[in-house]
């Protein structure tokens, strides 16, 4: 068995991957390959850090050795030595994970330093201030970052000694004063820790390494890797490099900078020099920096230098890069490159302009954009003139982008009737219901009291592409006065506020917005991305409003038109709830007579906004109950309306009641109980698509009927019955040539397992994921808020399976009920329609497992056909 | 291609197996080749059945001609001619189905006959009344089940001629009356139909075919398959069979007879038989059949015959046989045999008979039992010399067998109070919750005016081996005032009343029981089924009287102690709501201090009953919501009681709620927050097995620790990791040498398809197939009662997947789950401890997915001994 290697010199590891290197770990070696002048060292691996913890914290003697044993070789290529007073190596000890996480330790310096090393130093480079400068600043930052003595301490004491001194600047303190500090500083640390600062220069390494593995798992990193879904098992490498100074005069500097503006995309350096300085003093914000451009005035050559080398390393990773370098001396060292974070706008760009330089690939361009940043370029922005101006009043959680003003009301009817007479408004709720749908949907934005970013607002607004700030329990609300109060202001119904759902933050009066926009760069991303994918993007849309943007964003058709929504509104709730209170058939017919005409009405707008477009319906779905009222003046009315008694609504409503409404009567079980629901939903899609037809005779296969909620294949097929029956009636009558397709959602465990019989009675499958991970996992949406925050703390789940797709468990479930349901109907369409429909990752996966479609909200549109395409450059298909 | 084959002559088709011949067709053709003497003919297959009805309820032309085909052989073999006047050949037309089916259509008798024909065999016979009296029996069956012109039209017609002819017996009509008769029935039918009796046999044959075909879906059958899990795809067959006359004068006779008594088991012919007579004589009870033994004396031949066939049957078949012969003119005819319907006593006294007898294996004599019949054999019984002379006052849902009396209580404290000084109660509620546990535990029976047969009590009860009967509407209660009535009769507190839960039965006064014992011809069959199977056998048992009850049927070992229930009597609930409503971690552990001796008492004394056995704990498993009150009262009293506002407690409650309580907070997501929950437990399981090792220094691997709920094995590590902890602590100290399990329940979908890694942290799984059915149905056991009967209606489901396990969806998983499990633990234990673990054929499907033990109620052990001895005869592994 050959030995496991954990330890890598910088010139030999650049065929090692990252997952072992760390990001900066193979960044170093990458440069060091190609020839870049990097200061030579040596990257303990992320392996490394796993076995520590397996190890119960400890570093394994083999490893220890493996890094003395590297150090020696790190000697024998700098021709210094560690801890030798006459050519000392000092060395910089740095975290390194996989992918960059500024919640780790970041770096310490100088690390190799004693009494008799900063004695040599000092007469090696003739310049003892310099020496014991770094020395206690060494002091400093191991006793900070490793042994966790407060900085503020020894920084207290420098500003003591400065005004002992009557200085002002640090650069001011001589190297006697620096001796002084290393005096005071040691007895800080002797003072807290019981013990003297360590001299050994392997002691300092070794606790160093043990900080940085330590540092994977203090609360900022963990924090940092839920907010990112970074695995916890991954762990960090540690980077162990030899120091270049440069504080060492004013030929000497140290800086970071970008290869291209990180905020518009600009191909111009972007960064910042500071002169006669360590890292440290950029970070620390005592001195302000240069702008990188005032390099090329002071030290031409090495401005060229840089240029030259930020091209070449651009060229090598084709993609923009995020750049640290030291002069010291007049010569350049080149101290970590990565890819640069950026702006949405920049990101655009810089694609563009790479491939147009013939830098990249389109695939590549297209690799380089993470699509969730394209979130923020897809809602209303207020114009940065105008917010420059605002101050908000309060702020709660930015639970759906965008931003918007309006005028305020509290109450659904409200919103529908302010809108109807032309106004803007902006809906106030102590927490919404189904029953404010209609209100949500005119509104400009949604501000709610209560609720978190998956409450009821948060999903719904998200949906709807509505901007909401959710949550603000700082409201005082008194809505039936007209009236909320925050933090001492009074807005009345009827005032103006505006709302960032971007940020989360309130404003008191109107804000202007500038709408989003797919032009430009942003056109062309998205034409590539559409040239290379496979999967085809729809959108989920329940009103022509929604078709119509999602239409603007590119959607190829509509993969969820929920019919539930059309309910709530005004004039529609009350024959919907007769139909509920139906006693016989007979009631129930007539019932659903009257809604017929809405849903027929609301089916043929949708057709024409998607302009033949596929459109998928879905059959009623939510349990009746939900259409009831449940506060009791609600009821009184209700039951006045109705011409029936209280007492006996309130037993109708009890007789509903269900103790898991989730696992309820809903779904296509509404349709095995009541099969006139099916009945009349069938005659409203076909009779809407026969007027649409006549119209547009060339339109074709646009109706596609989706039963929810199917379990086995003779419950599918019973449903199915019901809608052949009355359409093909309807359609025959009509003499039209008309086309529809019935499929079914796969949103029940049982149905994956049966997919292959399910498959013989579905055109098409649509995985309803949302519910398939609730079933799956075994804990509702609504209720696993409380205990999931545990499972987070304790690692036990990683990232929001709500959110993003788990795809070892309900993946698998997703992958097996494709391979049968294709074995069962090889032609059948497979497509998404969960929220997961529109998150990068499961996309990928989705376009793994082969599916045809994915469905998203229209603003995730554009969204998924970037990350489509990226899917099917990273598993061409 | 070959052609499918329809229609088999008996003499052609024992080698067509029973699923295309039907029972009767395959008894029939068994005899033949056995050289019985039967009336020839041939069965038109279940095959046919499924064709008729794909082919729009029509018989296909194939098979029209294939039967004709048939018949014109039949000719042959008999010598007669259907419809040929000089050499009638009639026959008989029965429907027969895989296995017996009491609701379809029996029988049409004399078909074939007409004008010509009647006349004809008048000659032939030389007796004019039978052959009138054949006819008009004809017109009358075929007109009545055939073309569903009601038979009591002719039944009044024949009494309204004897009338006339002033006769009191059918006998004693004459040849005339019966061509009279023959005449008045054609007119019934003229004015019913519209149109003539048919006279052409072969119409009249095809009319009756299809007759029994449609019988396949007529209500009463359609109800039949749904009581008794028969599938509505299979069919039924067609049997026409050459008619025999017992009605030819007194050398003729038809009768019925068991080889067996089916009552009692002895080994004596057992049966009817009525002279002169056809053999609906016999089911229309017009006339006094004889015992059997009286043909000894009438027939000595004719008996001995029959007696020598019954053996031979017997012998031939391996089991008791259900026979039905005619006797023409002194020739035994032998018309049908099937294996005998019997009692439970009956049923282990033949098999073990048999096997004495030399008769039958062990195997075969253990296939013989349905054990399910065990049931009424394992709870008290009235005593049938009491139970003659009572008389109910009422009778509702016989939720839980067995019969008990005692004094009515209304409260379960009371139940409670009552039985601790010495008396017996029966608990009488409007509907049970989980706070009437205690009660209902100590009860010997209960009442219940609410609730169906899944109602909590009726679930409770028969876990509990309790008689309950349940959902008695008629039952006007007045608790409060002390009483309640029934059907006019008042009976107060304390009144004694007597349930028979097998029944639904409900007495006034004291009716004295019989106690349920294993012995005899019980217990010989049990000690065969334990060396036969290879599935042990568990108990769910959460007290010592379960586990003492269950240890009595011959348990193994415990499978699933809930822990929950021990926290609802009167003083445990208190400390368990201070836990509940425990603001921090430090008073929770306060409550869980007082509840640690009450459960460690209670394991002590379980493992003691156990002797050894293993017994399985189960967690803290449902959401802490249910331990809190409901009603306005409890909750104003339960805030006095621990000293808080009641607004607060309200608002606690508040908090609680949950939206689908199902997929809630619970199971092991309890210990994942609070993992001093599962420190209690542990402590408590551990602490109790120390003391009993102590004692018991011989008894080994008696505990294991089940942890519920798991989606995840890094779930599972966290809870594990928190017993092992703290129990290897207990241990340590305890210098025992101790052994502990700890295992997971397979529960969640999502557990099932990652099985493979939760084994690497789990000793044993325990499907739980009650949360796993509803997981992977995606309903809730407590609303799915709601919307079930439209799918039983509607033929989409078939049986009651909690009552039966769902072989080939929920099954999928459960098989997964095992492979998985068993590669991620080569020697993983598996078990079931879900209600599907007493169900004989679920029990099948868990001994072929190679399960270690099935763990079921007390009262189920028996059955499921001899149901798992069952599946390993038909499945050997």
């Amino acid at each position: 068995m050959s030995k496991k290697k954990y330890v890598y010199l910088f010139s030999e590891a650049s065929d090692v991957g990252k997952e072992i290197l760390g990001g900066k770990g193979l960044g170093l070696a990458e440069m060091t390959r190609i020839g870049m002048p990097v200061p030579q060292g040596f990257t303990v691996t992320t392996e490394a850090c796993t076995r520590y913890y397996e190890d119960n914290r400890q570093i394994a003697p083999e490893i220890e050795t493996e890094i003395f044993e590297t150090l020696t070789k790190l000697e024998e290529i700098t021709g210094k030595k560690f801890g030798d007073p006459s050519n000392p190596l000092l060395v910089s000890v740095r975290s390194g994970a996989r992918v960059s996480m500024p919640g780790m330790m970041d770096t310490i310096l100088n690390l190799g330093i004693n009494d008799e090393v900063a004695e040599g130093l000092s007469k090696l480079t003739n310049n003892e201030r310099f020496a014991y400068d770094s020395y206690r600043r060494f002091i400093q930052m191991f006793s900070d970052v490793v042994m966790e003595v407060s900085k503020t301490r020894f920084e207290r004491m420098i500003d003591d000694l400065k005004e002992e001194r009557g200085v002002k600047a640090d650069l001011d303190l001589t190297a006697e004063d620096m001796k002084e500090l290393v005096k005071r500083f040691k007895e800080i640390y002797r003072n807290e820790k019981g013990e003297d600062f360590p001299t050994d220069p392997k002691v300092q390494l070794l606790e160093a390494v043990k900080a940085v593995f330590r540092s994977w798992n203090n609360d900022r990193a963990i924090y940092y890797r839920k907010m990112n879904d970074i695995p916890h098992e991954w762990g960090t490498a540690v980077n162990v490099q030899q120091m270049v100074f440069g504080n060492m005069g004013d030929d000497c500097g140290t800086g970071v900078a970008f290869s291209r503006n990180p905020a518009t995309g600009e191909n111009e350096l972007y960064g910042e020099i500071l002169i006669n300085a360590q890292g440290e003093d950029v970070v620390a914000g005592i001195r302000t920096p240069l702008p990188i451009a005032k390099l090329k005035e002071i030290m031409p050559k090495m401005y060229d230098q840089f240029e030259a080398y930020s091209e070449k390393l651009e060229k090598h990773y084709k993609n923009m890069q995020d750049m640290e370098f030291t002069i010291e001396h007049g010569k350049l060292y080149m101290l970590q490159t990565r890819n640069g974070k950026r702006t949405g706008t920049a990101a655009l760009k810089i694609a563009v302009d790479m491939y147009n330089e013939g830098l990249v690939t389109k695939e590549e361009a297209l690799l380089q954009i993470e699509p969730r940043q394209l979130d923020t370029l897809l809602h209303p922005q207020f114009d940065p003139k105008a917010l420059a101006a605002a101050k908000p009043i309060g702020s709660a959680l930015p639970a759906s982008p965008g931003a918007a003003y309006g005028q305020v009301v509290f109450h659904a009817d409200d919103a529908v009737e302010w809108v109807e007479s032309g106004k803007k408004v902006i809906l106030v709720r102590l927490e919404t219901s189904p029953e404010d749908i209609h209100g949500m949907d005119v509104a400009e934005g949604i501000l709610t009291v209560r609720g978190g970013m998956t409450s009821h607002a948060a999903v719904v607004a998200r949906g709807m592409g509505r901007c909401c700030v959710a949550g603000c329990g700082d409201i005082k609300m008194f809505d039936e006065e007209g009236y909320f109060e925050l933090n001492g202001e009074v807005i009345k119904e009827g005032d103006f506020i505006s709302l960032d759902g971007s940020t989360g933050n309130i404003y008191k009066g109107k804000i202007d917005t500038v709408p989003a926009e797919i032009s430009g760069n942003f056109e062309t991303i998205m034409e590539w991305s559409d040239e290379i994918r496979k999967l085809d993007i729809r959108t989920n849309a329940d009103s022509p409003r929604d078709a119509k943007q999602a239409i603007e964003f590119g959607a190829q058709g509509i993969g969820l038109c929920r019919t539930e929504h059309m309910f709530f509104s005004g004039d529609r709730i009350k024959p919907m709830r007769e139909m509920i209170l139906s006693k016989t058939e007979e009631q129930r017919r007539k019932a659903l007579e009257k809604l017929l005409p809405m849903q027929r009405s609301d089916f043929e707008a949708i057709y024409e906004e998607m302009q033949g477009l596929p459109v998928t319906i879905r059959y009623l779905d939510p349990p009746l109950h939900e259409f009831l009222p449940t506060e009791e003046e609600d009821i009184v009315a209700l039951a006045k309306d109705m011409n029936i008694e209280v007492a006996e609504l309130k037993q109708v409503i009890a007789s509903l009641h269900e103790f898991n409404p989730m696992m309820g009567h809903r779904g296509c079980r509404l349709a095995v109980s009541y099969p006139e629901i099916a009945e009349m939903q069938t005659t409203a899609v076909i009779e809407a698509a026969i007027a649409v037809k006549q119209r547009h005779p060339d339109w074709n296969d646009f109706v596609e009927i989706m039963i929810p909620l199917v379990g086995e294949v003779r419950e599918l097929k019973f449903v199915k019955d019901v809608v052949v029956r009355v359409a093909d009636e309807l359609i025959s009558k009509s003499g039209l040539d008309l086309n529809y397709k019935v499929g079914t959602m796969i949103e029940i465990p049982r149905a994956t397992v049966l997919a292959d019989e399910i498959a013989k009675e579905a055109d098409f499958f649509s995985f309803g994921t949302n519910d398939l991970t609730q079933m799956t996992f075994g804990f509702s949406r609504d209720d696993a808020g409380k205990f999931l925050t545990d499972y987070y703390d304790r690692k036990i789940y990683l990232s929001d399976p709500f959110a993003r797709l788990d795809q070892t468990g309900v993946g698998k479930l997703v992958e097996l009920a494709c391979d049968l349901g294709r074995k069962g109907r090889p032609d059948i369409k497979l497509g998404v329609c969960g929220e997961h429909g529109g998150d990068p990752a499961s996309i990928e996966f989705f376009h793994k497992v082969g599916l045809t479609y994915v469905s998203c909200s229209p603003f995730r549109v554009p969204i998924a056909r970037l990350a489509a395409a990226q899917a099917q450059i990273k598993n061409p298909r």
